[in-house]
């Protein structure tokens, strides 16, 4: 299981088993997290609303993040944006508190990761600028709500992540290999993915590559890159989607001297709910 | 090339080199067919326009073939029926006769083919029901249109088709298989051509199956059960639409007294615009 404080008074189911997680609201969630009482993972928790990825930066690096961003929408779709030095992501929900609401963060010095802490008020600047990312759990949601089931799920497991031969388009400091999430499927499984995918761009929308891992530069499915392997049986093909990892790998390239993200699986939950996401 | 009539003193552009044939209108290549002065392939004619499939069938038969229809909306999308005895379609075109208005018919007697004449006036009888079927020409287009290529047209051949060792949903005399056409896609396209092909289920929608084709008991696509084989590289997936032969294929099984299809290729060119078509 997932590291809980040892002063649990009320407890926020984390972890991996989404189909059995009690219904949370955002906001309890944040404040478990923002009282310190929750640092594990999100998934399953307040399953009809959004979860973002986070990434902080000072404010000269946030004009070639955007950049970055805009020029890799899929990996990189953006939920919201913060104003220079201002800990509030209004358009997420109102008493959102970027410092403290997210359960778990990791922080870069240099490319480093140097700590993973509960709280980032101690380290915050008034150039901070915070940005908020769209997560597969929200199209991992819409496939379970068509009855669909993924392995990794099931399992108990993070999905697995694998670094690509595609490089992602540059922007200023900010470059990297896409990432990108791999989930086995059944053919009409995968199909219905794609239509069902393709309706929630902003978190990361249809698959970017079905079938040979080959063609997009992975040697093994078996050894991802980051989270899990899972097995991909004989009557299924690997779908893949772009990955918000790697935003955070152009963040680790980029060697800045500080930056902050969410620690993996530990995401921001937010008041937005997965349907208000749907294009279609 | 197509059989054409001697006399064809308008000429209309058939056949399958679908870029660079001219615009015609629905009206112009259905008066071509009804003069007799065409009775080739209309893959490409009016190119912004909806064909249709053909199946003719006495009355008695109608609520059987609907039923199956209903049953098997992927291969059998119903565009239109026409009333007993009526061979107008006005839903289709105000001026549609469907005795002389597709190019080239087939006829069947108890499941035989006999005879592939240009007009089935001499044929008709008071008690047909004409069934209009959409047709892969359609979401074909609109897969042209987005700058995708197709490797039977690019070649000048016929989509390869197969039978799949899935059973249609069977109703009353009508029974088969699903029979499937397939065209090779890069990985990228595939997923394109799902989101493209999702908009326009009136004309199979969406895939049914992609990769290995032994999962739909397909044992070698280097030999189609109907039309030409094409070859599919090492970085392509086979992709697989339910197809228009389905209803064709059940019709020979029920082995009726008398039905009348269109002939492959010679398809009912309507006036709807396959944009009307779009569902989203």
């Amino acid at each position: 299981m997932h590291p809980m404080s040892a002063e649990q008074s009320q407890p926020v189911a984390g972890g991996l088993g989404r189909r059995s997680t009690p219904a949370q609201t955002p906001a309890q969630v944040r404040q478990a997290a923002r009282s310190g009482r929750f640092n594990g993972h999100t998934s399953g928790l307040a399953d009809r609303h959004v979860q973002g990825n986070l990434v902080v930066l000072p404010a000269e690096h946030a004009a070639d993040f955007l950049r970055f961003c805009q020029r890799n929408p899929k990996p990189c779709p953006l939920l919201a944006v913060g104003e220079p030095g201002q800990p509030g992501l209004p358009g997420l929900g109102a008493d959102i508190d970027i410092r403290t609401d997210v359960p778990r963060y990791r922080v870069w010095r240099h490319g480093e990761l140097v700590d993973e802490p509960g709280d980032i008020s101690a380290l915050w600047q008034s150039d901070f600028v915070s940005f908020v990312l769209g997560c597969s759990f929200s199209f991992e949601q819409a496939l379970l709500d068509e009855g669909m089931r993924l392995r990794h799920i099931d399992e108990g497991r993070n999905v697995a992540m694998f670094r690509t031969s595609t490089a992602a388009a540059a922007a200023g400091p900010f470059a990297g290999p896409l990432v990108v999430t791999m989930r086995p499927l059944k053919a009409a499984d995968a199909i219905r993915a794609v239509q069902i995918t393709s309706r929630y761009p902003a978190v990361h929308g249809a698959p970017v590559h079905i079938g040979d891992p080959a063609l997009i530069g992975i040697a093994d499915l078996s050894r991802p890159d980051y989270g899990d392997a899972v097995v991909v049986h004989a009557d299924e093909l690997p779908v893949f989607w772009a990955c918000g990892v790697t935003p955070q790998a152009a963040l680790v390239q980029a060697r800045l001297p500080l930056a902050i993200t969410h620690a993996p699986g530990c995401m921001l939950v937010t008041d937005l709910l997965n349907h208000q996401l749907a294009s279609f």
